[in-house]
């Protein structure tokens, strides 16, 4: 169990209430948030919703290669049958494949993007690195959901990630679309810390890649952030990118359509915010998951 | 087996190919087809799409005792043990209750509905009488979905239907959200029968109703009809109404939202259409889920 003190306290075996999360949203205080990229109009934004969403943010040849790139992993068996690799619970496909910062110099290029770089730092108000990153793929009929949660959640009870200081980014490859299972949300379920009940069971990580039991909320918790701010679930074409605090409560339905779903997912951890011991008192899941090594800030890929 | 000619064989075991329907969609013939009450505009929108959506069709004051009918089936102990309701297969709760036009006059009245019962006829170009009636209910975060079907393939296989020449009506009592797992279809599959592969158990409904496992199309079937005609999810407030023709593939996802889904369906058939014996070769489905007994032409209720 970690030695500082549990901000935010989950999985006793116990139903607890949700209660207000005891962090900022962006970091970045005083006259320094107005230093952009993003001004006050989507900081805003992101502090009420927890998330920001930019159609087209980059161009489709620009995201093209990473979906190559994805063909060629498939046929990399060495790679394929690593624990990095993680399959479709109902088809015998790749679902994710994680550390992909650490495989592809492009995807380590793109976590480098001075245009994303940019407004992590000032949402963090702090430099910040790869706590974890993938590729996430729902083939056609195939790609199954998953159930509501919170990253942060998972991260501080498994990881032993301290506070609220962190932010997905998820770059999609293909159109995401009403019937392909795209990324739900709650907006505004990033105020609070909704504890969940279950205890982490040992070596949980080897499960809740493929579905995810432990760590979801109680029903009447969803029930009522969902009643209070809905349910987005942003679409658009492949270059699209979604920004989302680490807090905010999400999850995906199944694909229910013959077009896949494939996007690229990264995380950012405040430099100032680094891993410490697991709170549900484990042993830390494996590096690739969850980043300590390789901890160094980001530079500016120029 | 039937003694009619299979118009539509499926479920052999082995793997067919799709062909073309051998019925029309609208069955009223010439200068009959001009009568109304559909238009020319609704009557080519049904025969390219196979359904025509009535946003609002019934004020929600109409609909709202159906939805009182519903919750007081639930403390029905004597109607919940009986055969005809189905429990949904992930929660303790009423997924469907069947032959609702026999238990409820308010339900009788409505599948006699002028307006319905008009549009009814002219479609099929005959009288009709109820094959299937019942209301469906997805509950807030449990209400499973369903796998992409024909429902003609079933009642022509598990009931003896002979022909494609019935339609189903869906009326909603709440709500059908993006989210709540709404009714999705497949515009232009109506005109193709997409054979199934796997023969059917014996007692098969006793699986069906909470899952179809059975019946559900290739996905290269599924996969081409999808990409030639693309996916559509009708969605609107309660009251709203739906009419899709017999052999329309549809579908639905969980609902993964806490806005509980519910609305009634009821299957008009041609009564130059009734039931034969069973082509899949089984004994019949209960009454309850394919009328034998009370086939009368449905009269108008004044």
């Amino acid at each position: 169990m970690s030695d500082s003190q549990d901000e935010y306290v989950t999985r006793t075996g116990e139903k607890q209430s949700i209660f207000p999360r005891r962090d900022p949203v962006v970091h970045t205080r005083n006259q320094a948030r107005w230093d952009g990229p993003l001004g006050e109009e989507a900081l805003s934004s992101y502090e009420r919703d927890g998330f920001l969403w930019f159609e087209g943010f980059f161009s489709e040849e620009r995201v093209e290669p990473f979906f190559d790139e994805l063909r060629n992993m498939a046929n990399d068996s060495e790679l394929m049958n690593s624990k990095r690799v993680i399959k479709d619970p109902e088809a015998d496909e790749i679902r994710s494949v994680f550390a992909m910062h650490e495989i592809s110099e492009r995807f380590s290029e793109l976590t480098r993007d001075p245009r994303i770089l940019g407004m992590i730092r000032q949402l963090l108000g702090s430099d910040a690195y790869i706590h974890q990153s993938r590729i996430n793929d729902k083939f056609g009929f195939q790609g199954s959901g998953f159930n509501w949660h919170s990253d942060f959640e998972t991260w501080h009870s498994e990881d032993g990630m301290p506070r609220m200081r962190a932010i997905s980014a998820s770059l999609m490859l293909t159109d995401n679309n009403e019937f392909n299972g795209p990324l739900m949300l709650i907006p505004g379920s990033h105020h609070y810390f909704v504890p969940a009940v279950q205890k982490t069971p040992d070596q949980n990580w080897k499960d809740s890649l493929k579905a995810q039991r432990v760590g979801v909320p109680e029903q009447e918790h969803l029930a009522w952030l969902a009643r209070r701010g809905g349910i987005q679930a942003p679409k658009g074409r492949p270059g699209s990118l979604l920004l989302f605090e680490c807090n905010t409560l999400h999850a995906s339905n199944q694909n229910m359509s013959p077009w896949p779903r494939s996007n690229l997912f990264f995380v950012y951890n405040s430099v100032d915010n680094v891993l410490t011991d697991p709170y549900c008192g484990n042993k830390p899941r494996p590096d690739f998951l969850a980043a300590r090594e390789n901890i160094e800030p980001l530079a500016m890929n120029d």
